[in-house]
């Protein structure tokens, strides 16, 4: 049997790393084969690409450079990693895909859903996760996670202004009431515990 | 006043690159201001992916994340160096555009020519070379031609098979059919100077 492919979505700090290595636990331990993986990146081809996009200043790439590096990265990941796991039967979970794309380039970065949507279908023919757990957290409790996570400070697309971060947010949750049947919006808040049991009733009925 | 954008196409070994060069040359002897540049390539972000592109095995990157690599550059070319430099007057001579991908990725690669102007689109906005010289030369004559140039041996895409080249010369002359007042079809045989003395006559109602 084809396995499930599950993206987890949403703004910085949310907590989605984490909830990757929590729920791939809880399948596990329902004897299931898991594949825990990330955007961009997830092959080595996408790795380099990451590599490109997450370096230098924030004028490194236009808007469409960026749109389509992230597009090739995920063609990529989705040829190279995704449907190979799932054929074999495997899960898959993803630490963001295509959402990002659209909240971050197409939503908050100006480039436009339809641009973004053009370029999945030309690169991985518009493939798309089975289910979709948008991890929702108030700004000020994403800072204090995040703050207790990292020193070091972030990357050329973490690093840009809170209009863009909350128009991010904004763009997530209009994606997540257009498609109900692939995405659930998830209650981020509260202890790891409690949000990857959300997260388990949220995709109860795919098991 | 705007400068005027010419691409120059071809299979290996036809002589753009040498005959970029030459016309450069002779732009400036009319006084004018030109930029040599080529694909992939032609801006810092651009030759980054160029690296990407050219390195590896034949199977590092899938026709489509080849295709939208290519898309990449190629925004990241025009947003930074050809579009600036027509706007201050100067005159682009480019080696190799938006034809390559449609006659490699697009025809000889199986990805189709609407996938591939979607992704310019997206990209560049569609922008287009105002003169696009097409140099055909026998695929005897090409290989003489590069034994003579380089012992090296080439990269991952020169490196193709028969098919795949015999492939991208017919791509090429159905582009240049399909547009005629875009392109000119131009004998690249004979002496380097004859062949730019057939491009200068090419182009003189742009001058
Ligand atoms: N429920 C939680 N309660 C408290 N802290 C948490 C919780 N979930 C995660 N954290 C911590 O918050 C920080 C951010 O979490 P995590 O790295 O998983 O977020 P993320 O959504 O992956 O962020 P990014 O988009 O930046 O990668 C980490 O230090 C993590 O340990
Ligand atoms: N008219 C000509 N007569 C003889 N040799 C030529 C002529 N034009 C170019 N050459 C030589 O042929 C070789 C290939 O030319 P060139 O590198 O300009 O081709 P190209 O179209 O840029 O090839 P590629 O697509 O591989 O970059 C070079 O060694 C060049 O010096
Ligand atoms: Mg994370
Ligand atoms: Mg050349």
């Amino acid at each position: 049997m084809r396995g499930r492919f599950i993206s987890l979505e949403g703004g910085e700090g949310a907590g989605k790393s984490t909830q990757v290595k929590r729920l791939a636990a809880f399948l596990r331990s329902r004897g299931l084969d898991v594949v825990e993986t990330r955007e961009p990146g997830g092959s080595p081809g996408a790795e380099a690409i990451r590599r490109l996009l997450l370096e230098g200043t924030d004028e490194r790439w236009t808007p469409e450079g960026e749109a389509l590096l992230f597009a090739a990265a995920r063609a990529d990941h989705v040829a190279r990693t995704i449907r190979p796991a799932l054929a074999r039967g495997a899960w898959v979970l993803c630490d963001r895909f295509l959402d990002s794309s659209l909240a971050y380039q197409g939503g908050a970065g100006g480039l436009g859903a339809e641009a973004i949507r053009k370029l999945h279908a030309v690169g991985s023919g518009g493939f798309l996760p089975d289910r979709t757990l948008l991890m929702e957290l108030l700004p000020a409790a994403a800072a204090e996670r995040l703050a207790l996570r990292d020193a070091e400070g972030s990357d050329r697309i973490g690093g840009r202004g809170e209009t863009y971060h909350a128009g991010v947010a904004s763009a997530f949750a209009a994606l997540a009431d257009a498609e109900p049947d692939r995405f659930r919006r998830i209650d981020a808040s509260g202890s790891a515990e409690q949000v990857t049991q959300r997260l388990i009733r949220a995709i109860e009925d795919l098991l």
